[in-house]
């Protein structure tokens, strides 16, 4: 959609210098960039890289000077322009009106503004809001609630039962609702024990490709407004999650574990049972939090068993001078003789 | 479904105490109960919460007090419980019949009595036992056997050949069969080594959501009675699992590597090619066992790569205190002279 | 396919030793193969196994001395053993024509050769060459370019403007092209950073079940000739992958890295944003390669934070050690006194 650099600075809080009428209708980097392509600088060692792009428009920093180019100015740059973006991209549809294949079970609640992709399987009294979409072959299970202007990708599963707000985005392959990983054991084997529970989805959370949420056992999953979860995440039974949390690629979240607020979770990160990671605390790539820890608020860990990120480093640089510290042993032994 | 207290006790075979006709109709957990919702109880640090709960029948280990309430007495309360839940909850079905859209083969052999959802395909010459249910696009490769009463989800795909016991249940998006990674090294490039083995799952396993479990190469990979996998686990192949082995969330075992009974494998574990785990042998979670490596008969490993969780944790206690042996050894040169 | 060994010795390049009439028309390993099975021996520790088995013809190392079997003699037996596999094992077909349920896009270019699977859907302006086969259930999203003879399985996500080259393989539940994992964070909450890139996948690559790779956000996700990748590896945004590079499974690559020719990365590593593995560099399994970082061409890693694998052993040899360090330490104070 193409918008002024005036209009634009307008809808994303930016205060304009150059140019107004300056057209634009697209994103790009500065290298990729035509001249009707928004670019953005947040650092003034990119500065050359905007100078030489042919893009006429750049969000840029306050401070950054770039002569001859239209600055949209935000002291966001990145934020401004992923807003700008926004408004400028148009989304692929999903899916175009309900194709004549897709099979809507007959209770079903599909608002007339929302579309359904060709051969997806929509469950008995499910509820489909305005404007969302749901991809090809995607299959909802019964009594399943999705909100508004959802955009739910091709091949989907959402068990029964599940909850979704509005503006979830579900990526391809993802699976929500499906039994958590719990047994009983007895008589040497093991039993399922009642996956009972529902998943719940907040607003505005977004959910990658692959990645796998569980329904609670006899507590609920729940997932908070704004959380964002990578591709391959795995998400366990009765887990909850809190608002603007993410959670990087690959990273396990095992059963009843409790994440706060604005947590940050790298990838690959596995988080045993019954944890708690406190509001805006942050598990750096590859940690192992054991079972029952609780990572206090506004706290870094790293490693596994994961600790403070200032004790692993103190820990960690004596590890990486092992073979010097053996040395100074030994030396030390051949000093005082070993007795 | 509903049954009085005292068919249950019978049914689960746990001690009746208090009144047999009280009804009940589902599991909950105490908070969440009603008064015909079935809890239990295993620790005496949970009996308040089964005390103020609202379902009149707890089924409880021997030895715990719950005045007021009918009890069902058994010494694995937890077992006796998830063995009630499987008789009150009514599962919900996977399919219903055979739904028109589903295409089957015509010379695949359905039982009567199996369901296969919409647009779910049956390559030819497999065969669904009794009561099997099959989910919506779910696709059976050709000369597949499924047993009975096994629940194959929504979008689940067996590769051809593939073999499956009674009672297995798959969850969305698995793949089962597809080729291991295996390949030979010549002219510069990775040539496909023969992926022409098959898989062979026995009954009662259980294998979660967008998990992956390879077709053997020369040989087959193996899934004894009772396996449980957690989802987004990777089987590769020619692996053996013996029975009763659980494996958490998202761990990978490579090629060839054999696990023997009653093992238990935590999440995001990392087995290597050619590993030997034992039967009653342990692997926490995030252990790396390295190429080749044998772990045995009930020992517990942890770390990476991994060792007895003994000796872990005496190395492990002494890395802690690294920044501690490091002054220590300074002050010992202090005091010797460094010569 | 049946061939003799004279005809399969030309095939692949091997010496023919013994009767060239002798027919073969599979692969097995040596204890399955019955007469007409190809086998293969590398190592002299394997000759009495191929020795004793059933097959007739065998591929074998020069200087394995193998009496009565009739010998395909080959400098790298394994690969020889491939091109054979290749040669005699039909390949089960994903699809057959064009299913009448597959729905093709009026304005999508399918070559008459290409064939379709049951509910495939191939979106507008997508390309399908000579030859591909397309598996059931596959969504290829619009404006999509896919090679000749390429093998997509069922249950592959293909997103908009995915660039596929010729013999490409991908398994069944792999995601291509869905929103890389990029947020700019604003007014408390995290907004979509434009995921405008494509993905690009060049020839011969092969993919495995449940991958996921993400579109570039504003560069494109590009995936060298040769690669193969294993199940469940997830491939973040704008990384590039050189040919002939091997990445086992449940390996994540985080955004804008970049790995080079003929690499080889373990199971389950985790590779940072913005980090460059040269070519012919080797990162071990479970291997943690930080935000960043350079591993040099040729040099083999290990461990979290990844780093050489003799530096690595140095240190990890005294870590194992580390009791007995603080053994010595404490016999040090106490003959010299705390002070």
């Amino acid at each position: 959609m193409t918008r002024t650099a005036k209009e634009l600075a307008e809808l994303i809080g930016a205060r304009l210098e150059g140019d107004g009428a300056a057209e634009v209708q697209g994103v790009a980097a500065p290298e990729r960039a035509g001249a009707r392509d928004l670019i953005y600088v947040e650092a003034a060692k990119h500065s050359e890289r905007a100078g030489a792009s042919a893009a006429q428009v750049v969000v840029a920093q306050p401070g950054l000077s770039l002569s001859g180019k239209t600055v949209l100015r935000a002291s966001n740059a990145k934020y401004a322009f992923a807003k700008a973006a926004a408004i400028l991209r148009e989304r692929v549809p999903i899916a175009r009106g309900v194709h004549p294949t897709a099979i809507v079970a007959p209770l079903a609640r599909v608002h007339a503004s929302a579309s359904i992709g060709p051969y997806a399987v929509i469950g008995e009294d499910s509820h489909l809001g305005e404007g969302t979409e749901i991809g090809a072959h995607t299959v909802i299970g019964a009594a399943c609630w999705i909100g508004d202007h959802c955009r739910i990708h091709p091949r989907v599963t959402l068990y029964s039962g599940v909850r979704i707000g509005h503006r979830v985005e579900i990526h391809s392959g993802a699976v929500i609702g499906a039994d958590g990983f719990g047994y009983a054991h007895g008589e040497g084997r093991y039993l399922k024990f009642p996956q009972a529970g529902i998943v719940e989805i907040a607003d505005d959370v977004e959910i990658g490709a692959n990645a796998t949420i569980d329904r609670g056992s006899l507590d609920d999953t729940r997932i908070a407004e704004g959380v964002k979860l990578d591709n391959l995440v795995h998400i366990g039974h009765n887990v909850k999650i809190g608002v603007h949390t993410v959670i990087a690629a690959q990273t396990g979240v095992s059963g009843s574990s409790t994440i706060g607020d604005n947590v940050i979770v790298g990838g690959q990160v596995g988080i045993a049972d019954h944890c708690t990671l406190e509001s805006r605390s942050v598990a750096g790539a590859q940690a192992g939090i054991p079972t029952g820890k609780t990572i206090r608020s506004g706290q870094t860990v790293w490693g596994t068993p994961a600790r403070e990120i200032g004790k692993f480093k103190e820990i960690y640089v004596w590890y990486a001078r092992l073979p010097e510290l053996a040395e100074r042993i030994k030396e030390l032994e051949a000093r005082v003789g070993k007795g």
